[in-house]
């Protein structure tokens, strides 16, 4: 038996603010800080001890973890980032106001683009400015890895093999893990581990700074879930 | 050519005190965290773009490191926390007085618990209250690894097997790295880097928060060092 935890990055100033954010590397809003805090309170109330911790290379979802494992007296634990937990990749949307850009390519697009399980959004291109190829944290990607643009199957295409290489790995180990990611990284998850169909994962939310807890057995089946 | 940084944490709350702190697991003060904060801009005017981060199992190194990584625009740089890179464990003196100890034990018994490279203090037993025997994350050591008091002599010689097995390694690969660490931990590795006698390393004073920058060629020989 081992214990799961997904907690989504408290409230960004992008959040706030109404835009697209994916790979963009915003900061966590003064909400947002206190939401990771309360959630850091919650896991210790709840006594959950973690040997390992995983997060993306995104300030926002360190920031969280980094939080919640201070509040929960942990902030020893074993912490590894990678870019494969990261939120989708929201390609050249990627720091437009959702309003304006409903109005300049309509409500029904935007809601596919946010929606659609395989549609992509409009790609950035590796010459573009805002381009992760030109952002230092993935140097040491093939270029042909970097995306341009992401939908919730590229998402989950790409976490996947994070998940099996290392929190699947840890989990049958017996160890306990907290995962800090991103709405869409985790989604991509939870559609994995609870069998979730294409159709239905789109309507799962998860709330920010909300602890999700898994008790799962050796073959990594859920025994129980439960949201703190 | 690699940078090589070294960072004393900032000022804890028992610095504040004046009490011997070793292993215990105490916080920054809020000068702590302004200094962390600031030698993170330091680095950032420095230019000093890391490829790896390294810090202790206490909160007040982690604490220094991650608000160092986050001014300077680098919280995602990839960060492992050894026990190798604690404080040198104090012992039986851990939470003590300083002034009291003296009261207590003579000036210049104090002096030499303090101040000599190979002179032990009054050691913890496993079945003491205070032991790290007891503390969750050092579970996976043997408990002969455990100790139940240090000198710098000690404490070198547990700090040597990370600085090779992972600092020097990354440095040889041309790896900038930053080291966030304790007054006696960073001094054992300055003593080996620098071949410093028993006699002189004594004297060498680690100040709260400045990062001390070493250039170094493939073997490691230093061609520059700075303070900042």
């Amino acid at each position: 038996m081992a214990k799961l935890v997904f907690i989504r990055h408290g409230q960004s100033e992008w959040n706030l603010k109404n835009l697209f954010t994916g790979w963009e590397d915003v900061n966590l809003s003064e909400q947002g800080v206190e939401e990771a805090k309360a959630a850091g309170r919650k896991l210790k109330e709840a006594g959950i001890e973690f040997d390992q911790a995983y997060t993306s290379v995104l300030t926002r979802a360190i920031k969280t973890l980094h939080f919640a494992l201070e509040e929960s007296g942990q902030l020893w634990v074993p912490e590894v980032k990678s870019w494969r937990l990261n939120e989708r990749h929201y390609g050249a949307l990627q720091g437009m106001d959702k309003k304006e850009t409903a109005d300049k390519y309509g409500e029904d697009q935007v809601h596919i683009w946010r929606r659609s399980y395989d549609t992509l959004p409009p790609l950035l291109s590796a010459d573009d400015e805002g381009s992760a190829a030109n952002d230092r944290r993935y140097a040491d990607l093939d270029p042909r890895t970097i995306p341009g643009g992401e939908n919730l199957k590229v998402t989950l295409e790409r976490a996947i093999p994070f998940w099996e290489d290392h929190i699947a790995k840890d989990l049958r180990a017996g160890k306990n893990v907290i995962v800090a990611a991103h709405g869409n990284s985790l989604r991509a998850l939870t559609k994995y581990i609870e069998n979730i169909s294409d159709e239905d994962i789109m309507d799962v939310e998860m709330a920010t700074g909300q602890p999700v807890v898994y008790d799962l057995d050796r073959d990594l089946q859920i025994t129980n879930k439960v949201k703190l």
